[in-house]
């Protein structure tokens, strides 16, 4: 048991130490030395428990759409559908600015060389903005005139901004811009009833892991 | 003159084949053997022209900087600068369609590895969306309660997602998208007397260079 345990959180070390090079300088230049270095394992040990580059890829993919599912779990009977698509937003990118799994993860999208990938993380996270503002329309909390697939555009499109330029620069992915994003936004996506109760600035829910 | 002519031809090939491989492979992957093969000339006429993989990015890069500069060119006298912004989207994401050279200096805004570059492009352009939003914010033309400021980190948030999305789905850089994105934006981003000439679609000027 002890050995399991050992070989767990060697996986685990490996895992960290992968997306903390595939975060800062890519996929293609991030060295398994170097990965096995960081991690304290042997280059052995390193291929023990993922048998290239690409497989080592996929486990930080893997671990990082943890994320998404903890989105995608989040309650409705807590708050409408706008209101976790705003609360999703601050916990996505806060999610982004602690932890360096997450942000490789959503780094690794770009990447062209990785093949038959198993989480695609940029496409569930779209996937899942579109069906929780089709929620939103069933609902009548859309305004007149705004068809959740053209909501679904904006907000993905910014989302996908907010993280590649929160790569480099952390502010993209803080209240501050997030703040004036949903401030701005939320008086044209929501019915006039509505805007009253959708909180830009997130509900307390938004900082913890969605329940 | 033949033989400047013809280097200066050489050296374009090669410019654009280099191009070719970092919109479809990344900078870090692309193999200087393939560019020269591709541009159908020898690896020594490559390292006459350009001594590393790096100075060929940063002459993609510079290339590609030229549809910046046309932007911040473009005249002021011929139309408002909210309808100037919509332009500049339309033109911008054509040329991100139809010119690789323009897709591949985009893409090198990623690359942490290519350092002291001569051209950022996405931050020249999100320097652009500023500057046309705070002037249409002098000339009134911003909704009362807009600032120009979160207007800016909006547009360009949804830039950068649009141009990241584009590169692996075409659809993304297409009017399909733009048109909803403007439809939806400028309803909130014009004051009511503007937001009746502003039009989402952009003008015939859009789909020229801006003189």
């Amino acid at each position: 048991m002890a050995k399991q345990e050992r070989a767990a959180r060697t996986r685990e070390l490996l895992v960290h130490a992968a997306a903390e090079a595939f975060a800062r300088e890519g996929f293609a230049p991030a060295s398994l030395t170097t990965i096995s270095k960081r991690a304290g394992v042997s280059n052995g040990a390193l291929h023990f428990h993922f048998e290239s580059k690409s497989t080592l890829a996929r486990a930080v993919e893997e671990e990082a759409a943890e994320v998404i599912r903890q989105i995608a779990r989040s309650d409705g009977r807590r708050s409408g559908a706008l209101q976790r698509l705003v609360d999703a937003t601050y916990y996505l990118m806060s999610r982004l600015d602690q932890d360096v799994v997450v942000r490789a993860g959503f780094r690794l999208s770009n990447c062209a060389a990785l093949r038959d990938r198993s989480a695609d993380l940029r496409g569930q996270w779209q996937h899942w903005i579109e069906q929780v503002l089709q929620e939103a329309e069933r609902e009548g909390e859309l305004a007149a005139g705004v068809p959740a697939a053209d909501a679904a555009t904006v907000v993905a499109a910014a989302m996908v901004g907010f993280e590649m330029l929160g790569a480099k620069d952390r502010d993209w992915i803080s209240t501050g811009r997030l703040l004036p994003f949903w401030e701005l936004m939320l008086p044209r996506l929501a019915a006039p009833g509505v805007l009253e109760r959708v909180k830009p600035a997130g509900t307390p829910f938004s900082a913890q892991p969605p329940a």
